[in-house]
């Protein structure tokens, strides 16, 4: 039968379960990915659970999140990051050599491989013809220990492209072009799949803004073949003999078929404050643009920082609009130094920031109230830039260039008539620059044994969770409403994020949002608690800090009407006992502080999914969804002591 | 009589008073200098004026210090001051165009011209023959209304300079040995003239940094003579025709004589935490070290970081020590590039940071707890990296970068026979590049007239300050201590600091390191209230806020024993009374909340320097040192409104 390429990436890698979509399945892991501000909490799991050495064929500490020192925080995770990635058998890749995703492919990109990352942005190493995902940092700490990654076999979504790109239009403008049609929600639970004609125009780094951004549409992952243009670049990066040809068989058949005609493509624009918003560049031409930044994961190649170097070599761009460069990696600098692209964009008047996602991650070059940004970056979530009422437009480096140029938003082809501009096609280098000094190899096994982690005074160790009782007799301590989001139980910002690497510290911020009181609530009651929820408790993001801090302060279950899939699996993964009502109506007659008990619970997990609890002195009929394996974790306290006693 | 440089360049700027060592005089400004952390007050001191256009030759405001752009803050101000200098008529130095004062000296230094600015480093452009002063920010509002500098005559401190340096040692290493001789209060009222024939040795950006430093031994100005190295330097930055020759006549009398052979200098550095504890490199050797920083006004030079450049060319940094570039403006980023020297310093492994002051003002770059961290910075006060256990050293490029390749604080001697590395000896451009773009002229009056300052949420308008009451019947909200200072007045960082152009928002900042419950009392208190102190009151820095803030709040009065001159200036500036006791044994029976009468006070201020009050019940017989002028100050509610009256 044949086949498309994701589905033989994935069953080059199933070690457990059904190819059946909708079925779960055990894939093995070839390579992680992590960086620096969900390493920490990474590291820290590695560590509880006895690691010795990671079980991948490789895997990659980066630092290119918190890069903004503002004081001894930052640097010491570093320091600790770096004695990790040592003592663990791990890359390292240091603070200033850049952003992980294009590193990761230009060293250590392979076709056929399966990349994991605690990144949502990940999934850009699809570009090479590998499959590539963003997942939580457990998720990452049970691959490095060896485990397969568990996930939902996904639909298959076969994007053909057709035709060719007009002059001005990029690979930033196809991916814009899949907001445009689907919104954010339209790739979930699939794994996109270009192919066709159209593909032989784009580079294996156009392919990287493509597959880079499929996370804002949600999807799992999204697929290139390996075919010559991933053949070329592993050539200009000195990796040829890592090329092998991975490519869809002919009648291979898609589960969903979806066709872009690049021909009639046109700059597009993602208005204020969703990649979703998206428009014709043309439509939103003439508004006022204060500031301009080039960088980030989403456009990234050395192309997309020289086409905005030749549109501005030898003009200005409009005083009063900043224009910040962010070099995606110390090899591109060093290409755009070669290149004379460097001296191009300073002689405009550019500022060039050191190598690292920076803006795109609200680490520095936050706009001025209300004045609008244009980012070839992948988010303009609301506040993501740092101010609070940001006006942020993403776009390809075409449109962000020609706009700094006007000081208004300007669709990148009018510039042939106002400036005589002629569509700019960077040649770039045949052998891409090659400094991989800072970016050091794990050490022997012998060597590793002996370093010690480096903790800075804001650098906890993770605690130790003991099994789920026997029986619980304790308060519910919150009594909460439907769609309680991961926000809402662990905010982050920075005010928050700082104690990433801290579960003691970050445990204070518990829950603050719905009640301040908790946190010493909780404390009081020292032999544990339960909260109850609505519907779709844990919602939004996937950050761990959300069951790690409230556990860590004596939550032992959470009983609700039903629970977000991601939230879900981190509570069993932290040992946390996740029940639901049989009759959603029992919730209403709970009152905070309520007694909880419930008796037998060991028995009663392993035998089956109903329980029963005690609660304000009513029965309440209760069950789970728990796998076997789950069950299996939170009789353990959580899957780090599981996997250490099977370590 | 034959005169010293700075002799003639005080008589040139004379406009009143005598040239006799301790006696006030008033000088012509020419030129003003702001940068974006000082110049926002500044901004809206001209405005509170009602000031139309600034009467200097020049005045430029420089935006260098606070580009780390974490929320709107920032770029607000970054705005706001844009369009305060196309409002009155200064230039305007964009974020990202370089730190103020290399980039003052390269397009707007002239010998002969006085220059004051609104930052202690001002004192820099002494390299040129100019006189260049540090003041507060109100000097600077006065000067650009065309009003004197009011300063008392210093001491003029000649140092001969003999011989020529050794190879590894360069300018830092002078005026660290001054620093190392006479410590960080050496040069308190004296204006420092370097001669002799060791000058000739020295460009002028080498003089750039010796003269910089001055502002470490608390000199009033450093001078050096505008002989044939400010000629070719004026050259090389196509401004020849703005040189001057500006030498002491032959005998010339210093009023105080040093001599430094600069044949026996050796590298030097200033240990952790302060500039003044210097000591030879060699006696520092070996320690471990963790982060290295090049840049800052102290060693701004394309020499500078040319000569780390040609240390690290081909070689590679320790991996695990993050090597710092802050280039000191595009130009010098831009000359860097050209010169081959970036490639070098990216391929050594270093992180290139945009052009202003970063980590010398602690934006960004902090170091990891307790670890060393080189700078060729000229500060290292505890904490002011950010980190709060900080190890700040201070050190030339040739003892930074040694100690890079090492990873170990070097003598870079010792790379002579380590790398087998000739002293560097950077071959600069006759020319340097000229990137004037973002430096925008002031406006054309009638264009400036039309401009609206643009305020965002957080820039408020200076608040309007009354005339002092004829009569006082209000209460002393506090008792204070001996030695009082400004940081406990109003503390600085960066809990507090963003909040610089908001007066109303600041002042609940006040005295709140000694009493939290200051702000509430006073402005409980409506009819205004005094504050009682003992010694010294208002020592350490010169801030403004420490004044404007508790004025804001109500503050009409300080009685204390003894005042810190610049305070007790600033206090008649903005309009608050500063009494003394006749006996100082009067202050031990007043109790917080005491109530204070104080009557007649217009005609006893006009009258005389005697006043008495009643405190507590008690007559108290107080005094002051207003001068005539500071009396018209005190009685219009301040300097400002006094000025706008004459304006």
């Amino acid at each position: 039968m044949p086949h498309t390429v994701a589905q033989k990436l994935l069953a080059a890698h199933l070690v457990e379960g059904e190819l059946e979509p909708g079925a779960e399945i055990g894939l093995q892991v070839d390579q992680t990915l992590t960086q620096d501000a969900t390493g920490t909490m990474v590291m820290l799991e590695l560590e509880a659970m006895g690691l010795d050495r990671v079980r991948t064929e490789l895997s990659v500490q980066y630092v290119d999140h918190n890069l903004l020192q503002t004081d001894e925080k930052n640097p010491d995770d570093h320091l600790f990051l770096r004695s990790a990635a040592q003592r663990f058998g791990l890359w390292f890749s240091q603070a200033g050599n850049g952003v992980s995703h294009p590193v990761h492919q230009a060293h250590f990109g392979r076709p056929g491989a399966l990349l994991i990352g605690s990144d949502s942005h990940t999934c850009a190493a699809g570009a090479l013809g590998m499959l590539a995902i963003g997942v939580g940092g457990l998720e990452i700490a049970m691959a490095m220990a060896g485990q397969p990654l568990y996930v939902t076999v996904p639909e298959i979504w076969g994007v053909e492209l057709t035709g060719e790109l007009p002059d001005w239009v990029s690979a930033k403008d196809v991916v814009l072009e899949m907001l445009r049609r689907h919104g954010v929600s339209g790739g979930v639970g699939r794994i996109i799949e270009y192919h066709g004609e159209g593909l032989a125009q784009l580079s294996a780094m156009d392919r990287h803004v493509i597959a880079n951004m499929g996370a804002e549409l949600g999807a799992t992952a999204t697929v290139f073949p390996a075919d010559d243009a991933a053949r070329r670049y592993l050539e200009s990066v000195g990796r040829a003999e890592q090329f092998e040809r991975w490519e869809a068989d002919d009648g291979a058949r898609y589960d969903l078929a979806e066709q872009i005609d690049l021909s009639q493509l046109e700059p597009l624009i993602a208005r204020p404050s969703s990649p979703g918003n998206v428009v014709p560049v043309a439509e939103a031409a003439g508004e006022e643009v204060s500031q301009v930044v080039i960088g980030s994961s989403a456009n990234p190649g050395l192309r997309d920082a020289a086409v905005v170097a030749e549109i501005l070599a030898g003009r200005r761009a409009v005083a009063g609009v900043s224009v910040d460069i962010n070099p995606s990696s110390r090899e591109v600098l060093a290409d755009l130094i070669t290149g004379g692209w460097l001296t191009s964009l300073v002689g405009a008047g550019a500022r060039i920031h050191q190598s690292g996602c920076m803006g795109c991650i609200g680490m520095g070059q936050a706009p001025a109230t209300g004045r609008n940004s244009l980012r070839t970056m992948p988010r303009n979530f609301p506040g993501r830039s740092g101010t609070e009422e940001d006006a942020v437009w993403l776009c390809s480096p075409e449109t962000a260039a020609a706009s700094a140029l006007t000081g208004v938003i300007t669709d990148p082809r009018t510039l042939e008539d106002s400036h005589g501009l002629a569509c700019p096609r960077p040649v770039l280098p045949e052998f891409a620059a090659r400094l991989s000094d800072m970016l050091e190899p794990p050490l022997a096994p012998e060597e590793a044994a002996a370093v010690e982690l480096v903790k800075g005074p804001n650098i906890s160790t993770l605690p130790e969770f003991t099994p789920i009782e026997d029986s619980l007799q304790v308060p519910a301590l919150l009594v909460m409403g439907d769609d309680v989001s991961t926000d809402e139980i662990m905010p982050a910002g920075s005010r928050v994020l700082p104690f990433r690497s801290n579960i003691p510290r970050i445990a204070e911020f518990s829950f603050t949002r719905i009640d301040e009181s908790y946190p010493e609530r909780a404390r009081e009651a020292a032999s544990g608690h339960v909260v109850i929820a609505g519907k779709n408790y844990g919602q939004g993001s996937s950050r761990e800090h959300a069951v790690i801090a409230p556990r860590h302060l004596g939550l032992r279950a959470v009983i609700a009407e039903s629970f977000a899939r991601i939230h879900w699996q981190n509570l069993a993964n932290f040992g946390i006992l996740a029940l639901q009502f049989d009759d959603p109506a029992d919730r209403d007659g709970i009152e905070t502080d309520d007694e909880v008990v419930l008796e037998g619970l060991h028995e009663a997990l392993r035998a089956g999914s109903s329980l029963t609890a005690r609660i304000g002195g009513r029965e309440v009929a209760l069950h789970h969804t728990l796998s076997p394996r789950q069950v299996d974790m939170v009789l353990a306290g959580g899957r780090i002591p599981l996997t250490a006693q099977q370590v």
